[in-house]
């Protein structure tokens, strides 16, 4: 069995690091991931620039493929450029920072899962619900390794991947696993206005989530109350249930 | 009524100021668009650099805000520092090239309109089916017209905005409207490898659109059958069909 690694904060991250030590033991595994951190690039692809692959080692043995470019890009460039055979799995992550409700969008780990999705491999995306540098990835390891005998046994629904989110906590303290959807939730933007040395006005986004329902169903909730999240996500946009509403605007 | 046109085109570009051009016979129109072309940028928004805004003229007359991001850089900007009320509708376009089937997922005029719909404004991304950059964008602009009237009229159901292709014909060989889904296709991406002046190896990655399905009443077909197309896009990405299949790997 081979399963391709990538993540979005890039091939240095601890979080893939520790996951693929994990998954060596069982699997063959290969690591393809940006050179550097790509947070928030949604499903960004490279087409205006050139991209570049580089060898990594760690301790002294090959480590995997880094690449000049975006998760999404990553993910194209292990399937027709390095890879030999599709691979049987691909896991995205563990990402440093949970990837619940209106994330989701911007999430570039995401983005991997999804791409992997369209090009029928079966993926994952897993997220740790923390922003410490410092954080302990032994429990979403361990989650990661199980949801991924799953998916390895049972398969995925076509066109669909799997939004894993992991709390921070240690495994006697989760409850247990929830199917889940995603929470509806916006990012209350704040751009911090600046003047730079030479005058100039420039700012800063940052942003807050706020929580719109509070579904006791929601990736959001489960998270909260101490469970694994699992959503199953399609990238498949139409809302089919509304054609009809819009197709009466043109019948008058 | 107050519309804000946005797009990834960058704000020179043809589409984005002929539709300008016709929306500011009848509404306040506010333009908020890249300083250059943002193609492929997906849902990436910038958190790692400062983003700048400049007031752009056109024929000595301020014409709109260019920003240094993206499109949904864009519309966050223009939501939370530039505009001063909410506007009643969001327009992103005129695209240049078709977003049907899977380019919906890399696409920034898409982007923007999932920001908007985000933010709670009535959007429409729109497309014109051509390439080529000395295109006529008058028949798409009556289009868009006519929509933008059909929104600000019924409004738009919550979480849903409509994503429109235009068939690049005049008026008279447009058949009708035919409201969507999205195709099911993906890319065959090409790596072309090549050497630098000092010997390093890059890639350009180019890609064809593989159609998997075709269905008559997808994007893709409506446009080839010389239909203008309208699909409503939702914004929540959960497979909830899909919820039972995943819960019961957990009965065991």
């Amino acid at each position: 069995m081979a399963i391709l690694l990538v993540n979005d904060d890039g091939i240095y991250a601890q979080g893939l690091s520790t996951l693929a030590k994990k998954l060596r033991e069982k699997y063959e595994v290969i690591i393809v991931a940006p050179d550097r951190e790509q947070s928030a690039v949604g499903h960004s692809i490279t087409l205006a620039d050139p991209l570049r692959i580089y060898e990594v080692e760690q301790n002294g043995n090959f480590f995997g493929y880094a690449v000049s470019g975006t998760p999404a890009d990553c993910v194209k460039l292990a399937i027709r450029v390095i890879l030999k055979h599709q691979p049987d799995l691909l896991i995205s992550g563990i990402n440093q920072g949970a990837n619940v409700g209106a994330s989701l969008i911007y999430s570039g780990t995401v983005s991997a899962a999804t791409e992997g999705t369209m090009l029928l491999i079966p993926s994952i995306a897993v997220s740790l619900d923390t922003h410490r540098s410092d954080a302990d990835y032994s429990t979403a390891v361990e989650i990661t390794s199980r949801i991924a005998e799953k998916v390895l046994k049972y398969g995925l629904p076509g066109g669909i991947f799997l939004n894993v989110n992991v709390p921070n906590l240690t495994m006697e303290n989760i409850k247990g696993f929830n199917i889940t959807r995603q929470a509806t939730t916006y990012f209350d933007d704040f751009f911090e206005r600046r003047i730079d040395p030479q005058g100039r006005t420039y700012y800063w986004m940052s942003g807050t989530m706020v929580e719109v329902d509070r579904g006791e169903d929601s990736d959001l909730m489960a998270l909260r109350h101490r469970y694994v999240s699992i959503t199953p996500i399609r990238y498949d946009l139409t809302a089919k249930d509304k054609i009809p509403t819009i197709e009466n605007w043109f019948k008058e």
